[in-house]
């Protein structure tokens, strides 16, 4: 993922947009592999570009910049990285219109700024945006699948929702998660480290972390994520909760208690 | 920046590191000029690392992965990208022990996983962690200081402010800020777009950005922030208040409402 924006860039803005996508790919099975933020200049969009197409990735969502101000220019920044121009592109130029019109304005005046938004690369096609004026943008670079996004988070998870993860689903095919969180008190992360080795030789597959979250009168915290991801529904929770009791053992063992859990119960919804 | 943790990236835990560091680097009339999450993986953050220092900035900030469990690897993966081994650092060593001997534990159990946290980059120092475990290591390559801090919030907000800002301080200068934001109602921000672009050939060095914010009962919402960053104080305030009357201006006569600003008064503190 690239996120394009200074204001991210400055502590103007939280990047909660890439947290929302980076949880839902979790969710499908999947990942985020790594994920940018650029400043809003030509030649840090179009380098950045060719360095994430360079590693090959199924998809590359890029986010932020689509919008009718000069500063906004992730296209222009894209299509230099694809060796392409911009041209105005008129399935996109008919989105805005309709935007417009859906606001109240049927007869909206195309002035410049209007007409950017709708500014492809060549080669690529519009994406609808169900609830703002700029559409998305779909290319493809190579092997990789691109989405470029607004990055005004509703106009962002409306496009991923109604286009991107369809596509990202169908690549992908079902998968299972199984996602366990322990809460535990009164066992140091360096206590528990020899043990964790331990489990993760034996399940080789599966992503164990713990998180340190300090310590409350004198008392250590610390929580430990567990997820499997597989194919078979009833083997990823099997495993999931194996992995649970193990550490669970464990850390019982070294004086901690268990103070809460997520994830153990029956699936909720399959 | 750097952030290495697989948290960041499957939506578990949002970067509040990224934009708290880039909000106190703005404020300080610098900025944060790139942005990189990346997974817990030996190749993944050597390579983050070479492609960072090969830009040559003055600061890198890697944050994360110094814990004692062997998901955390960000010293590994330095020192691997450094093209140095890793190696008990005594003066780490003793900075861990004087944390547990504070937590009441003075003569803590030096195992495999507690000494890992000691195991630095050949050629780099730690820097003391007043609120955790894990120290921060200092390092240089080539034109770069890298500094290695812990992901865990109130661990790396402490050793910044007490080692990492003041050398960026030092190497900085003293500048000053201004940062003026309007909250303009009844404007589509394409409608404001060719104004903006006037005031910003006016005001070269100065920086300007809208933001919508969508719209309430079918009128638009716009934010636009103005920074103006210099070594006179006089002249930055001046040069920003300018630009905001004139964005005002602007916006009023394309039919917009000032709802509110921030920024736009007498300096709080110099």
């Amino acid at each position: 993922m690239l996120a394009v924006g200074k204001e991210l860039l400055i502590g103007r803005t939280l990047n909660t947009n890439a947290h929302w996508v980076g949880r839902r790919l979790a969710n499908m099975g999947t990942m985020l592999k790594e994920m940018a933020t650029i400043d809003d200049e030509l030649g840090e969009i179009s380098a950045a570009f060719r360095a994430a197409v360079g590693r090959s990735p199924d998809f590359l969502i890029v986010m932020g910049g689509l919008g009718p101000t000069p500063d906004d220019m992730t296209l222009k920044g894209l299509a230099l990285g694809m060796g392409v121009g911009v041209s105005l592109n008129k399935s996109a130029l008919e989105l805005i219109k309709e935007h417009y019109a859906s606001r109240g304005i049927p007869d909206v005046e195309l002035t410049p700024s209007r007409k950017k938004m709708a500014m492809l690369p060549k080669g690529s096609t519009p994406v609808r945006n169900p609830v703002g004026t700029a559409p998305g943008v779909r290319m493809v670079e190579g092997k990789t699948v691109v989405y470029s996004l607004p990055g005004v988070p509703s106009e962002m998870k409306s496009i991923y929702k109604e286009s991107v993860e369809p596509e990202i689903r169908g690549r992908l095919g079902r998968l299972y998660r199984r996602y366990i969180t322990l809460k535990v008190e009164g066992v140091f992360e360096s206590t528990l480290a020899p043990g964790l080795v331990k489990t993760l030789e034996k399940h080789p597959g599966a992503y164990v972390k713990s998180h340190p979250r300090g310590s409350k009168e004198g008392v250590s915290r610390l929580e430990v994520d567990i997820a499997v991801v597989g194919e078979d529904r009833r083997r990823v929770d099997s495993e999931g909760m194996q992995i649970a009791e193990e550490l669970l053992g464990i850390l019982r063992r070294a004086g901690g208690t268990l103070k809460a859990s997520r994830g153990m119960g029956p699936r909720r919804n399959s």
